[in-house]
């Protein structure tokens, strides 16, 4: 959490603490090399956006109670297991500028860590009186994993469309953040249209972060940002710029895109920025990006003034105006 | 399932339907391209062990009911996880003579087609009324885990004692088992004792047939047994016949075993089967796999006769007895 946003987390700071400590207690093991392998998970630990998105949104519909922890952890593992697995899928050979799971230990081991780490989350889920939030977690996986799936299925597809584009975030990113919000409303008690509103704040929240992200990769500055950029376009992977790009731009300049992302030259990802920047495909998808931050900020405007609540505002707010 | 063994299955003919409908009724997508993925998981099916195991245990104590079906269902879709995630660890080319996840998409595709399965087991799981069957899966899942972890951290440990080995196999391969016939039990209404019985038959016969697999991978006739054998001297894994080997045999053939372990000859395989064979090394590993065997025969010997239990007592006597 950058230091400017680490005043959002004041009203939850000992729950946060909590889900700290429950996260290397429930994956500690009676194998000291899984404990060695486990100590690596570290290296991916961030943000804690998700633990924070569901205790805020807990906090802003009412009490807070060891559930919430519970559910803080299970999440923050899910995505754990993501991040870790995706380094085999990318094959990225840097991620928060330190060595990848993937790369110190070999595939075998990243796998495993990972699925060591949903297994831990699913059996901590269970640990709950009913099976809801199980039954949520797991259909949110279920999308994360078809989010992915599909997001192969569209690598070099240079024809991808906007629609396809949104199921794909959606799924990959967006749905554990509106599960994130839905799961701390429902355990504080919300009612269904309270959790509904939580859930459509997670959602609109989500898709507009990965938006970001995808802006970012062209345009952010590495020393900034804090992880590898042109990732997207090294991939294949045809995000909302260029997706607008393709769709409007000059035919010779689509034509010169669809070229580069084709390339092997080693400065295709700084060809790539230089060609979108001075077009208008930034700009349209920074203008969706703010859509959905406002739609966000609308569906918690109506809760009970808090802390948690204007949290929620800021945080949204600081979703498209990362730095550069 | 082999013709001779087929028989065994006639009291749970309409489940083992229901569960092969059940299985692929829930990992279908809206989403064409996952769907096509999700065929490929066709070629690794195959006995349906673990859902047979699930439902003659629960036949063996009372009536099945639909929620046999549903974590019969579950424990497949388990156990194909496991295997599709073992493919990108092995990096295995060949695996029932067909070509595999891994080798036919990438890495990529085998690591998502797993977590998919693990995430819809999971989410099926959850379909149930209780939290109970949803915490012993997850529970299975870590000890797979850790079984599969602490392999790999002894890969090329040619001191592997027989203690970790017994270890490892439980949590990568015989704890499924003992779940299924577990949950097979609970779910029919057995007491905690019954139940208990059927999960140490499950536990037995899942070491017998690990310990049988890897007397297979060095004695097997590879027309007959129908995979790729001697992969586990490949991998540098030490089994059973080879760590009683390298306890008893005259050090100068323990000295040879561990250098054909080394070297990169292309026939070592052959070399350590003829090394191996003519000791005590694979009759003390086949005598092991026998007690177990008598064990879990004897676990439920007390249960009413029935079809069911008897088909369970002629499984785990076919688990020492499969063609070499």
């Amino acid at each position: 959490m950058p230091t400017e946003l680490a005043a959002l987390t004041d009203c939850i700071t000992p729950q946060l603490a909590a889900v700290d400590r429950r996260f290397m207690a429930e994956l500690k093991s009676e194998f000291a090399s899984v404990n060695t392998l486990i100590k690596h998970v570290g290296r991916f630990r961030g943000k804690m956006l998700r633990p924070t998105l569901l205790l805020l949104a807990g906090k802003a519909c009412g009490e807070l109670n060891d559930a919430h922890v519970t559910l803080a952890t299970v999440v923050e593992m899910v995505h754990m297991a993501t991040l870790v697995h995706d380094d085999v899928l990318d094959e990225s050979e840097l991620r928060r500028r330190g060595a990848t799971i993937n790369h110190l230990r070999g595939n075998e081991a990243a796998v495993l860590l990972g699925d060591y780490l949903i297994s831990h989350s699913y059996h901590l889920c269970s640990s709950l009186g009913s099976t809801e939030a199980s039954r949520i977690i797991a259909r949110t996986t279920n999308q994360v994993c078809e989010g992915e799936l599909l997001q192969i299925d569209n690598r070099n597809n240079f024809d991808l469309s906007e629609e396809t584009y949104l199921k794909i975030i959606t799924r990959k990113t967006a749905t554990l953040c509106a599960t994130c919000c839905l799961l701390g409303a429902k355990f504080a008690g919300a009612t269904d249209d309270v959790a509904s509103r939580l859930e459509t704040y997670g959602l609109s929240v989500g898709i507009a972060f990965q938006i970001q992200d995808d802006i970012l990769d062209i345009v952010g500055d590495v020393t900034k940002v804090g992880k590898t950029l042109g990732i997207d376009a090294e991939k294949g992977k045809l995000t909302l710029p260029m997706i607008h790009f393709m769709r409007t731009a000059p035919a010779e300049h689509q034509a010169l895109l669809r070229s580069l992302l084709q390339s092997r030259e080693p400065d295709r990802v700084e060809k790539i920025r230089n060609l979108i920047l001075p077009s208008k495909s930034i700009l349209y998808a920074q203008d969706r990006a703010r859509q959905l931050v406002n739609r966000a900020q609308q569906a918690v405007a109506a809760l009970q003034d808090s802390d948690a609540r204007r949290s929620m505002e800021t945080m949204a707010e600081f979703v498209v105006s990362r730095p550069m």
